[in-house]
């Protein structure tokens, strides 16, 4: 058998390829553009592509290859993603060389990654909670990822946590993810920047002196909507220092969010929540007022600890390395790996 | 190997036994208080003196007891349960009998039943949710009831459903229980009435006259607090006669189910929630808005069927007996069980 598999995370945005060895080494790794408008057949192409240029860079042929997908997903056909808009794709077309293949859920797979040698590694029953640019969670039960009836489940993202709250982007009302992804965050603080003596989106007759100055002292240094996009890191730093605005929209994602986590604890009582994503780059400032918010939401019972991913942006890629691994038969990949590999540089 | 198992289904109020055989035939059935005022060794003392009499009405010794019990349970041990205030008591202690003996989570073992010989028997994965004086849910996943990583899950009744809404009895703000088990239907209909001109509890000092009439035809029918309590079977038919408050309150519990059941739907993808306990006794006044509101709840996938207990008041026995044939080394019991032996009028 090769001594490596080839891995590869799908993104919308982005695909985060690399070769892994049976023992864990990330012997390369590389990222390139998910071309998604161009359509789903340039999508396919540009995975062909990425996955035999990886498989070429290695030692010989791999032993399998993984691959976390978006959307609705089994082991050998990438169902259907609105995100990529492809449906029904089988493994094969995505892969090829002749070498047995795995597919998984991109999230899940993650979670897989979490539970086999990251944060989860010595828990059975965990949720792995990513908060990016949207939320979905993996939900570890029994030690595997949980993809439901028909492979839906996690969508703890579009849950109702304010059910005559805004409305979401899903068409849905008061989901979680309309106020506590990363980029509900950043876009909320700047919808309210519009209304802040500082925005250039001033209603027209307003002036100036109308207007009320916000007490935050840093409130000078927030860029306006015509110098760059705010951030969900800047809101972060912007409460870090105090800023009213910030505090209250970041408040706001930590209330949705203890919503949620008290919500997940009493109907499956995880012996953990692991929070990964660009918000759970906020440490202490996000975790500590969430586990104090969602401890006051349980009377009855006790909130699970909070924990932080420790594979981080690598936790698909390393998931789809673990599936290429099962696909090829080796069933105990990842019990002995170290995380540490992720402090290496990259060597591709 | 004996004929038949001791089945007990302990209750806060009562509880229900039978002797029921390897073919799933109920030989006898019976119900006696659970006298919990009296504290725990008194409830320990009645099950054993119960399980003793009804082994004794049987054909020879019993092949095996399951016990359905409140609270935190494993399969030896009866862990802690808040309304009966026993502590770790072992099986051992609960079975006066030498046989072969396992327990259950009293909600757990009801979903268990209608999981293989009931309303979910071909559904690996699925909600059962009886709503009674409280709220519970039993999770199947991949055939099993689950626990949770400490025996804690399944508190649907406890999710925030409107989280700045009304306390409840647990502590936490706005539990789906406070809006949506039977006794809370009732008690909210009733302190409603509480301002009604036909309630006892006027105000001091206030007079009919300043009192604003209900619309309803059907008011004056309600009886007022003193003439016997409000039950939620007396909301629902009020609510089918078109009563304003009682389809107010009704409506509450449906809005709020259909909150809760959003969010499960969401998290694991169920293919079916089956609704048992009093209040689904109401049908179709339950189901069809239910259904119309939480298919309005989501925005990009469809809700999952609703489905009727098959089981009703006999889930939490029946599922006793299979873990009672369990325990006795018979893996397949109830898989040929057919329910039509509830059709059956009890013969003890």
């Amino acid at each position: 058998m090769s001594s490596f598999v080839v891995a590869l995370d799908v993104g919308g945005t982005s695909m985060k390829g690399g070769l892994v060895t049976r023992s864990g080494e990330i012997v390369r790794t590389g990222r390139r553009a998910t071309p998604r408008d161009r359509g789903p057949d340039a999508v396919i192409a540009e995975i062909r592509s990425f996955i035999s240029d990886l498989a070429a860079s290695g030692d010989g042929t791999p032993a399998g290859v993984g691959l976390a997908v978006p959307g609705l997903v089994n082991a050998e056909t990438a169902v259907y993603s609105a995100n990529i808009g492809w449906r029904d794709v089988p493994a094969t077309d995505l892969v090829p060389l002749d070498v047995p293949v795995r597919l998984g859920h991109d999230v899940r797979t993650g979670g897989l990654a979490e539970s086999v040698l990251g944060a989860g590694r010595e828990l059975s029953d965990f949720l792995f909670l990513p908060i990016g640019t949207g939320i979905a969670g993996t939900t570890i039960l029994r030690g595997e990822p949980y993809g439901g009836s028909a492979g839906w489940a996690g969508e703890i993202g579009h849950i109702p946590v304010l059910p005559s709250g805004e409305r979401c982007a899903c068409g849905q009302i008061g989901c979680l993810e309309t106020y506590a992804s990363a980029s509900a965050v950043a876009r909320r603080y700047s919808a309210r920047l519009g209304t802040s003596p500082f925005s250039e989106a001033i209603t027209p007759g307003s002036s100036l002196s109308e207007t009320v100055t916000p007490a935050s002292s840093l409130s000078e240094a927030v860029t306006p909507a015509g110098q760059g996009p705010v951030t969900a890191e800047r809101v972060a730093a912007l409460t870090a220092a105090g800023d009213p605005l910030a505090t209250e929209i970041w408040g706001d994602a930590v209330e949705a969010l203890s919503l949620a986590l008290a919500t997940y604890t009493l109907l499956l009582d995880p012996s953990a929540i692991v929070l990964g994503g660009g918000l759970a780059e906020a440490g202490p400032l996000l975790t500590v007022p969430l586990a104090e918010r969602l401890g006051a939401r349980l009377a009855f019972r006790d909130a699970p600890p909070l924990r932080r991913s420790a594979l981080g942006m690598s936790a698909g890629m390393l998931g789809a390395a673990l599936l290429g691994w099962y696909a090829a038969g080796v069933t105990d990949a990842g019990d002995t790996w170290s995380v540490d590999v992720l402090k290496s540089p990259p060597v591709a």
